[in-house]
């Protein structure tokens, strides 16, 4: 995977870091821009509107990659300010997204667990399953009634935190600095230095991060599918995951295949792991009618088993077998 | 599988089944000795009575389904009768072991749901999922108590129905017969020719029907894992498996391994779609608790994800790797 690179092994580590952010911020204000264009203050936003939120938080999630990774060719303290900064404004823009990707998800769950035709042939021995699925399908109905009604409700108030977020003078100073950024890099002096040596460091060291902390996922632990408290490694493996291929896009200026299947692997975990949340918090609204909480159980079960899925294709996908099953 | 063996290709049709009918024969008689000394009419039975049913059971199959393979070597109109008679008998005692087999497979799936322990490190990302599994607490033992009050019910009914049925007339004339079948088998005078010709041709049709079945099972049907109708072939597959083990039985002298582990991820299928049933008609019950419902349901997505991890083993344990990947 680290196949030597011409640029960086003549480089100085400014002419490789500088160029990456310009445009990393380039991109950062033209979603912005296009944000401005197509969001109203009342609706929830547009295709339009999602899809250049999307990028910039692509951009966010880049530049605060590149701070965090390669400090030690930057101002430290601009570096860190600035970090700061992008991981609010990216924790607040992703969160309405979030809450239409889980809704959409359970939707279609739900749909798949109590829509699928009967067959035409039926005998006694599968009227019992067919019942099943009667009941489970008045249940379902109920239970996509009460997430719909929660989650767009969260997605709504997501929606207007993130309207507030990008009129505050907060937001303002930060989409300056990255101004600022697409022109000038604030630079420390080791930048100055060979490429090869001032980021192929760090990013080795990013990779190694990740490297272990995969080594220490914990085993299959089928006997155990519904202990969410043991997500928590699983969603730290994302985090380290995509440090890593920020920072290798940055040394060998291409993405790597690998990473980003095994990255997405690791999304779909995060995304199925809040879904069973979301149907087991669901479950807990008081009053609700017995088909409604049996429907998301039935859910949240689903989706646990979608976390162990997503768990066996990062292990598929993982280009180091040795180091995952070793562990 | 089909390897030669000398008894048979030496030896008449009669020399072959005759012996083994008289073997099932004694050990359903003495199993049968057995469930009198320690069946109460009272209690549910001990273990020694259900070991007795169980050797019972074994035995009724194995009669039942050579009765069935090898019916032309048999006098028919007495097969076919007693074939009836002992699938009344077989049904009648199977239900109580079934009621307890199910009981004890839900409680153990709640346990195992609900009860892990929790690691002592908590963050606040944590803190939802120790929730979920609060709330999965609470609802679990009471689906727990709901379930074991249904399974036992239906158990003590079954084992008065059993202990009824081996009072009846109808038991005596079959247990008459089995003790007749003991010492002597009312075979066709086709079973005078060789056993390699009159035993080998129906055995070899009990493969091919079971070959047919499993070559027709339908496809890995992960997106509708709650379609129970879809059961139904699985279900056939597991009967046709049975009756080509006992087949060569009778024809091999002896149990092939390989059949038996197919057998048993069949037999685990039959038991997690029933133990989805019971969870499914358990949260029918009116007036229960949204908590319990909710806990019913997961308990019934769990199950119905074994019924797929048990047709993932059989097609596994299946030596007939191209029949089934071609279906």
């Amino acid at each position: 995977m680290r196949r030597p690179d011409h640029q960086t092994t003549t480089c100085s580590a400014a002419a490789v870091l500088a160029p990456y952010l310009h445009e990393q911020a380039a991109d950062f204000l033209r979603g912005l821009r296009l944000h401005q264009e197509h969001s109203t203050p009342t609706d929830a936003g547009g295709p339009g509107a999602e899809e250049a939120t999307a990028a910039l938080r692509q951009a966010a999630r880049r530049i605060s990659g590149a701070l965090h990774t390669f400090r030690a060719a930057l101002d430290p303290g601009w570096a860190d300010h600035l970090r700061t900064e992008l991981a609010w404004l990216s924790g607040t823009l992703a969160r309405e997204h979030a809450y239409a990707t889980r809704l959409g998800r359970l939707l279609e769950a739900l749909h798949q667990l109590s829509g699928a035709a009967l067959p035409a042939a039926r005998t006694g021995a599968l009227s019992a399953g067919g019942e099943e699925r009667a009941a489970l399908g008045v249940g379902a109905a109920r239970a996509g009634a009460l997430l719909e009604r929660r989650l767009t409700l969260a997605r709504t108030r997501a929606h207007s935190a993130a309207l507030q977020a990008l009129g505050s003078s907060r937001f303002h100073a930060v989409a300056d600095a990255v101004a600022l950024l697409a022109s000038e890099v604030p630079l420390a002096p080791a930048a100055a230095g060979p490429a090869s040596e001032v980021l192929h460091d760090p990013a080795l060291r990013a990779e190694q991060r990740l490297l272990a902390a995969v080594a220490a996922l914990p085993p299959d632990e089928s006997a155990e599918p519904y202990n969410e408290a043991r997500d928590a490694p699983w969603h730290q493996a994302r985090l380290l995951l995509r440090l890593h291929r920020y920072a290798r896009e940055v040394v060998h200026g291409a993405p790597d295949p690998v990473l980003t299947g095994a990255g997405h692997a690791l999304d779909l975990h995060r995304d199925a792991a809040e879904a069973a949340t979301a149907a087991a918090s669901a479950a807990r609204t008081p009053r609700i009618a017995p088909a409604t909480a049996y429907a998301l159980g039935v859910l949240h079960a689903d989706q646990r088993h979608e976390v162990e899925a997503a768990r066996a294709e990062f292990r598929g996908a993982w280009p180091y077998t040795a180091a995952v099953t070793a562990s």
